[in-house]
C-alpha cells in the first residue's frame, strides 16, 4: 500500500523538531506537519497549516520524530530468561552467557533467525522505532556470520558486521588465528552485506591492537567503524575508536579523563546502553559527566537476549532520566537525533522540512511523559518514511 | 456481551497458579485451563484438558493471575509533568506539590473526573491489572472528598477514603481543626461509598495521634484501615497501622527494627511502592529485609499525577527484581497474590478452582519476562472476570 500522497497532522500540542539549526532539543507548541511522499514537506504553527490529502487531528498530543535504536543485536536464537532471573538473584555476570546463544543461534535455520528478527523489528516499530541498527556477532564462523549480516540487512541500512564480538570456542586459546579469520574470510562474505564493522574491545574480549586490527581491515573493505568500549572496566576502547575515526563508541561506563578529551575533541558520539546496566545490576555511565564537557550523547536499547532484552527506548530514556540525570529533553534528543548522529544519518532524528516522514504520535501531551510515566505504552501511532505502522490509531 | 459460558486456554508453557495452599509463588508447565461462568473451573495438565466451549491456544506462552493494584490514586484533574521534570533535572521534591493537584482537582467537574478515572482503569486493564483500589485525597473538603470516593466506588469495590492525604491550605496552622472534619462531617459523607480508610502518617502531614483519631473513626463506621507509613523518613506509621489492625503498610522505605518485627506479628502486608521512588530518585525499600525476616510483601504502583504516574505493574515488578533484589518469583507473587492480600481477597491474585477468572496471557514463555523485558508491552491478553478485555489478542 504506498503512503498518502500527503498528510497533515494538526493541532499537536507539541511538536519535537530537533531543529538541527538549533543545538541539542528543539520543540515548538501548537504546531503542524505535513507528510508528502514518505519526507516532511513542512512544518509550522497549527493556524497556518496547508492542506493535504488526509488530516489527522493530533488534539494535543505530542508528535516526536521517530526512534533512532543505534545499537542492536536481532540476529540470534534462543533465550537466556534463566540466567538473567538467576544473575538477579545473586548470581554473578555470566561472561559465557554469549555462548549459550552463539550455540542457539549456529544451530537455527535461516527461517527462524528471520521471523524472531522481523518479530523483534514489528515490536521495535510499534514502540516507535523508526531506525535501528542491526549488529551479528552470534554466528561467529564465516558461513554464520555471513548469514547473520545478510539478515540484519534485509531489514534495515544500518547492518553491522560484529564478527569480533567474543572468541568462539574453538579458538580458545587462539585469539591471534580468530582475528585473522575475522578480518580475512569472515570479512570478505560480510562486508557486502553490511554498512559498519563493530568490535568489542574489552579485557576477557577483544584488546587493543586486535580491535584496531579488525577496525582497519573493515574499514579497508569500505566499512565504518563503531566500537563496544569500556564497558566492564577502563581499557582502551576509546582510544582505538578514534584512531579508526569511529562514528560513535558505545556503553562509556569507564572513562579516564583523557578518554573524556577523547570523544569531545574527536565528535565521536557516545551511546549509552542503560538496558544493559539495568539487565546486570552494574552502574550506570556518567551521562551528566559526557554532556557537561560538551559530548554528543546518544541513548540505545542494546537489545540483546543477554544482558539487555528490552526494545524499547522509551523505558531507555526514562532510565536515563531518572538513572543517569538527563534532563527528559536531552534524554529525547539523544533517542532521536542523537541515535541518528551515532549512524551519521541527517535525515532521520529530527522533524524539519526534508525530513524522512518517521514520526511517533504520543498518547500525552509532552516528550516529558516518556519519562514522567514510565513503563506505560504511551505511543498511539507511528509513521514510518509517511507509512502508518500496522496497529497505529491517530 | 455475556462471557462465553466455558473458555479453555490450552498449551500454557507457565501457568503461575500462586496456589494459596503452597508458600508463595506457584507455577505449572504445560497446563491449561478452563474458564466458567467468570471463574476458574479447572486447571490442570494441558493433556488432560476438558472440553469447552471456546478454546485458546497459548501456544508455550506464560499464563498470570491478572495484577492486583493494591494503591492507586486515580480520582484527579490536571498534570504535574513540568514538576517532574524540574525535579529529575536537580531542583528538590516539592512537598506542596500535591497541593496543585487538589486544586486542579476541586476547580473539575464530576464528568472531567470521571473521564480521566475510566481513562486510566482502562490504560490500567490494558496492561492486565484486573483488580485496584483507588483512593480519594485530592479533593480535602467535605463535598469534594465525598464526590472522589462515589466515582472511586463506580468502577472498583475498593474504594479507599483518604480524606487525611494532606492539610489542605485553608486550615494551615489547625491540623486539629482538620483532622475533626476528616474524622467528622466528611468521614459521614464518604463512608457510605468506601470500604478503606487511608491516612498519610509521615513528617509534615498527620501525626501518630491524628493518624490514630483517622482510623479509628473510619473503623467505627466500617471501614478497614490502611495506612501510608514511613515513606519520608523514619515514623510511628507501622505502629499506628498495626493498633488499627490495618491491612497494609504502605511504603515502608524507612522501618527500625521495632517497625519490621511488628509487619511480621501481626501480619499486616508491607505495600512497597517502587514507582514512587523512582519517580522522585529517593532510595527504594529494602524487600529483601522484609522477605528475609518472613514478612508478607505486595507490589503496587502508588499511580498519581506527582510522585509516581506509572500505572504499570510490569515497570514496578522490573524495578522490585533489579532495584529492590526481589527474585522474579518474589515480584510477580506480590504484584498478583500480594496485592490481594494487602486488599484482602481471597478470590483474586491466584488460579486456582474457584478463583474469578482475571488473567493475563503474556506474549512471552516465562513470569520472569516481565523484568528480563523490562519496558516491552508483552500482555497479548486480558480476562477479566471470564470477559476478554477490549483490545486483547489472545
Amino acid at each position: 500500500m504506498p503512503p498518502d500522497r500527503s498528510t497533515l497532522i494538526t493541532q499537536i500540542g507539541e511538536l519535537v523538531t530537533n531543529d538541527p539549526d538549533q543545538p541539542g532539543f528543539a520543540a515548538v507548541a501548537d504546531a503542524a506537519l505535513v507528510i508528502e511522499d514518505g519526507t516532511v514537506a513542512w512544518t509550522g504553527p497549527a493556524g497556518q497549516a496547508p492542506a493535504a490529502d488526509t488530516a489527522v487531528d493530533a488534539g494535543g498530543r505530542a508528535v516526536l520524530p521517530g526512534f533512532v535504536d543505534s545499537h542492536a543485536h536481532l540476529v540470534f536464537a534462543g533465550e537466556r530468561s534463566a540466567e538473567f532471573a538467576a544473575r538477579m538473584a545473586g548470581r554473578p555476570y555470566a561472561a559465557g552467557g554469549i555462548l549459550t546463544t552463539v550455540a542457539a543461534t549456529r544451530a537455527a535455520s535461516d527461517d527462524a533467525l528471520r521471523a524472531n528478527l522481523r518479530r523483534l523489528a514489528a515490536e521495535m516499530l510499534a514502540q516507535g522505532t523508526t531506525t535501528f541498527e542491526c549488529k551479528s556477532g552470534y554466528g561467529l564462523t564465516v558461513a554464520d556470520e555471513a548469514r547473520a549480516v545478510a539478515l540484519a540487512a534485509e531489514i534495515t541500512p544500518e547492518a553491522t558486521y560484529l564478527g569480533a564480538h567474543v572468541v568462539p570456542p574453538e579458538f580458545a586459546g587462539d585469539v591471534a588465528g580468530y582475528v585473522d579469520l575475522v578480518c580475512g574470510p569472515m570479512l570478505d562474505a560480510c562486508a557486502p552485506h553490511a554498512r559498519w564493522v563493530d568490535v568489542f574491545c574489552e579485557d576477557g574480549a577483544f584488546g587493543a591492537d586486535e580491535a584496531a586490527a579488525v577496525l582497519a581491515a573493515g574499514r579497508a573493505r569500505g566499512l565504518s567503524a563503531r566500537v563496544h568500549a569500556n564497558q566492564l572496566g577502563p581499557g582502551p576502547g576509546i582510544r582505538v575508536a578514534a584512531a579508526a575515526g569511529a562514528a560513535s563508541a558505545d556503553h562509556c561506563t569507564f572513562l579516564t579523563g583523557a578518554d573524556l578529551d577523547t570523544i569531545v575533541s574527536t565528535g565521536m558520539v557516545a551511546t549509552l546502553l542503560p538496558g544493559a546496566e539495568f539487565g546486570t545490576r552494574q552502574p550506570y555511565p556518567d551521562a551528566r559527566r559526557l554532556l557537561d564537557a560538551g559530548a554528543t550523547v546518544a541513548l540505545a536499547t542494546d537489545c540483546n537476549p543477554g544482558s539487555s532484552f528490552t526494545s524499547s527506548m522509551a523505558f531507555c530514556a526514562a532510565l536515563a532520566v531518572r538513572d543517569m540525570r538527563m534532563t527528559t529533553q536531552e534524554a529525547v534528543w539523544a533517542a532521536t537525533a542523537g541515535g541518528a548522529r551515532a549512524l551519521r544519518r541527517t535525515d532521520v532524528g529530527h522533524l524539519t522540512a526534508g525530513a524522512r516522514a518517521d514520526l511517533i504520535l504520543l498518547d500525552a501531551p509532552s516528550h516529558a511523559y516518556l519519562a514522567y510515566r514510565p513503563g506505560v505504552p504511551q505511543v498511539a501511532a507511528v509513521w514510518q518514511a509517511g507509512r502508518l505502522a500496522a496497529g497505529s490509531v491517530p
